[in-house]
């Protein structure tokens, strides 16, 4: 954490901040691990309140932290008072989520002056090893100027 | 409805009977509103339990229900017993999810003997009226035969 | 074709325009069979020209000309001078690109002021029937005033 | 290229002579740089040949490249005999692609028993510098015992 600038506390409160105002976010019970320029960690514990019908958690609840993950990554890097909105997004299931932690990592892959393109590696942990569960690709758009819509 | 054949009350009784397993259906508050052959719907209420930071609805829960509408679409088509994994999707999200209810329709592309495609269309009604807000491309896959994965 | 403006003999123009301008669409042997407002139909002839390794019609080469439906039909509906890109696109790819002609029928689902997003159905044709094949959602964004990107 | 194994030469030459076949990769001038266990990169060099309109490379032959890198890398893992077919694949275009050379990464992210998931990142090289200008994500299917679909 020794590359941290002046600005990333400023970066770090305003993520927390809004992610704090994300009803979907409370309700799932997910929380931010960890942000850094370009990069945002969310965790979600698997219970029965986001599972799916044979017992894993479910597809969408893996995706609303993945994509949670890349649009805070993507933010990360936006100007005050910019809004991020996820224009679409792809994910890949590669195996059943299930185990202690369930932990998305969103990064940045290229930021555009209108859109950025970011990727989040989902993953389930347990006793301590990690094991990939999905892959998410997310457009963000920025969004300037528009009432209501920042953070 | 008169092209009904007779399998199909059974067929609205194992999606039901599996839609209501899946933890995440009840904690977001969505509900089956109409089976068919290939074809299934499924409504959210708007509220901030299910919100984003904006106030609109969370692009993670209208990716929850566009993709279970879609993964039941396909499950409508296939054998008692087998069981359907979404192994991909991908959402177009094209205006902000907002309005007196949310609804994620779900229609069969191609049912192959693996691998069914299947398309979700999701709405916003306000007074009557319907606007697209998402459109949803996802691969579903038929389990066979692994304990634990039917419906 | 009773609905058309008198602007759309000039759209029709302006793409066939820009599609011959497409060196990659001569060289695999494409060409334009409609062009409606929001609608572009573009055909392909099978051949080892374009095969993958099986003798069905490459993937990627499906995709171009999919991809390519779906651009000019979200530029027919933007002013002229304009020029759009493709951001991002997803197919999916249902069965064998095999037949007399393969043709792609790209539309126009939501055109926003600056992301479009259009779907292509692809389809192989065969003794007068016609069989889906491939599936495509893309997002193309409208460039305006940057050097060179035109049409 | 110490850690080799002695069966890679056989892997290598049973994909140049997969590639071989595919006759749209003999039509967009492209050819294998690299074949690893999980990892085929594949080069195209920019012409009008594979143009779009407005002088860049065509979102269809990036497509084509980065799909076949991704197919050829999910195929080096599977036993022979196997054959390979895309049955999706979402590509994000992050900067147009102009350059020297066209240069498609494919990876595998998770090989499965029936699907395996990879991942292209596509770079523009001009002056020995490399620029990403895509990024694709495909989900590969095993085929097993189906006449005429091998490698």
């Amino acid at each position: 954490m020794s590359t941290l600038t002046p600005e990333e506390p400023t970066v770090q409160a305003r993520i927390q901040a809004s992610f704090d105002k994300q009803g979907l976010m409370g309700t799932l019970g997910a929380s931010i691990l960890r942000i850094a320029p370009g990069e945002v960690d969310i965790a979600l514990s698997p219970s029965s309140a986001v599972s799916q019908q044979h017992g894993f958690v479910h597809a969408g609840a893996v995706s609303a932290i993945a994509d949670t993950a890349a649009g805070y990554a993507a933010l990360s890097l936006m100007p005050p008072g910019a809004g991020v909105l996820t224009t679409e997004f792809k994910i890949n299931l590669v195996a059943p989520a299930a185990g202690e932690q369930i932990v998305a990592r969103g990064r940045v892959v290229k930021a555009g002056r209108t859109l950025t393109l970011a990727q989040t590696e989902v993953f389930a942990e347990t006793a301590g090893k990690e094991r990939l569960v999905a892959l998410l690709t997310a457009t963000l758009m920025k969004i300037e100027g528009r009432d209501g819509v920042a953070d």
